[in-house]
């Protein structure tokens, strides 16, 4: 299975089907090609959270503003995954949850990790690697087999701990206090902190920027159009409305700092 | 096979997607991840107009405002059919076109319908039961048969006549005259309301809310940004502007009472 | 494998997905379903963009403002691939790209290709042929084999060279001057234009409507939301802004003139 990520929407995701399709029979399913116009950090978040759930395959992500500079394209085995990506950070936050680690830790203190550099100099566009360089990477990786991929001549192996990092940033958490960033907003309207969901627990209701708002389970624990609080599919807090948009309540986008005080 | 369709936008249905993948061989088709948020008429609608034209197969449906709450997560077996939804209704407009019942008909009249219970007490989330509760759940279906769900430890068996129903409104027509209401906007603009077509039957116009519209046959029988009402792919009347947008043009949207007189 | 297009957005295209996973255990990939709308020219651009990646496959495109008129549903065999549309023109450049021929060049001067009009009398409606006349057909020419297409009953042989032309309108060239035409803007907000990359070869910088803008080999040869001019993936000069929109910037919308001086 090749799994496919970008943010070109439509309709440049099918040039990359085909190419995969005309080298491979592998089975193909789109994870998103809407992640938000060239940020690496939210793809980041959006990958961490949705290919964990994925059978073992070969995850094709393009996300990639560099395209056409000398950032390297690589291949990134986590076990019996394979990340082929632009050399930009946006799969090693997966690959650290794929392998085990924890957010901080360096990659090549997992076992069961190893990076290739992908040779692109017959690339025969120099804006769209999408099918020129990562759609043939990944049909190669699948049809060799992931756990073979250095078999492959145009792979070369290189020091998984060289690769160039992202990480998501930590929230400070000092007694009843959180002060977080808002990571990405989703199509509900919801906005995805990085405030880790335990720091609700037992609460009832929290300040949000210092306004108090009722902490739920769930969305229907406040009227409709009402906001809320609640701890998110992916563990994290999220500023909420009930069947609205809790970005436009709370005033809230990606990047922006939000404080939470337990009351 | 395993169909989607949900409101959810992107990306949280390829989280789906892979819960369903780790779990089985299903080939998986989208219907539409962008129904109307959390409006279960409009998904009842398209789903009682699209997934009849399907094959057999296993439809995982989450359009679920209530998620989380103490709501039912339902499997309704119609013939060869399985339909994995929230018990909200969404699924009971095509469970009795599948049944080849009629809209008002009990839907424990049919001979070959089956209700169970999905059992979701251990969802890791109280938000995302598409991913928790109903991609799992549809893929236990799958595997084991649509005949056989009722071997599944997780399905309890339920009275299909107690399910919580949803009825589409039906148009008002005495003679002439026609009281309907907009049941969807497509994607074109074309504002389809839930008066039969027939009504239309060897008219050659009507009046629109009072403004006399030309029937066509087709969007070509007027010209090129004029307004017609025709009779859609689903059999309904539809107000339309030939390569335009007719909910524009005649001021309609879903929810709107519309008057059509034959003239 | 079937490859479906249209400017129907959603959900009409899981009918015809319904339709074609009823009759045929074809695979299916998605090109695009969100062409501009009634656009033949935008849509004929794509296709031929995108559709020559694809292994040897039946195409089945339906934008088709004429849907219900007179026009005629055809197929067009070009050699291993079959191409499933109304006879408006749509396929008929990447009909021209898949049989080696020039954009000028009559249809019925290659070898391989074969054209057939598919018998559309008991379409069940006149408003949506995707599902009910290029849906069956292409599922049915996909299960009869490209090469035997015209062993169907429902298609009769018809005159390539007969067939509703489109052809995408050339740049003049002169000497350092091009005049050309803002044929697509893609979800980027890339202005493509007719003009032949190699116009650019050697610049370093040319004039976009008298305004100096650099050339660059990528977007990141300029700083980010700086405009430039680059050769896109599909050999066309493009008017970009690096992470930004070309459109937006340059002023450009599709079918607007444009003339760039080398300098």
């Amino acid at each position: 299975m090749i799994t496919l990520a970008s943010d070109f929407g439509s309709p440049y995701p099918s040039a990359m089907r085909g190419v995969i399709c005309a080298e491979s029979d592998a089975r193909i399913e789109d994870v998103a090609h809407d992640f938000p116009r060239h940020d690496v950090r939210a793809a980041a978040f959006w990958l961490r959270e949705v290919l964990p759930y994925f059978p073992p395959a070969v995850h094709c992500v393009v996300v990639d503003p560099g395209v056409g500079t000398d950032r390297d394209a690589i291949v990134l085995r986590v076990g019996e995954h394979a990340l082929v990506a632009p050399d930009n950070g946006v799969v090693l936050p997966v690959a650290r949850e794929l392998a085990g680690l924890a957010p901080g830790d360096p990659l090549d203190t997992a076992a069961d990790v190893a990076a290739f550099v992908v040779d692109d100099e017959d690339a025969a566009s120099s804006t769209f690697h999408g099918r020129d360089v990562f759609a043939p990477a990944a049909a190669a990786v699948h049809d060799a087999g992931v756990a073979d991929a250095d078999s492959l001549a145009r792979l070369t192996s290189t020091d998984p701990g060289s690769l160039v990092d992202c990480t998501l940033p930590e929230a400070t958490i000092e007694g009843e206090r959180a002060e977080g960033e808002v990571l990405v907003v989703d199509d509900f309207g919801n906005a995805i902190t990085n405030v880790p969901g335990d720091f609700l627990a037992g609460a009832s209701a929290v300040t949000v920027d210092g306004t108090r708002t009722p902490v739920g389970d769930t969305f229907a624990a406040v009227s409709e159009g009402d906001r809320l609080v609640t701890v998110g599919s992916h563990g994290n807090v999220e500023c909420d409305v009930n069947q609205g948009r809790g970005d436009e309540a709370f005033g809230l986008a990606p990047g922006d700092t939000v404080v939470l005080e337990r009351c």
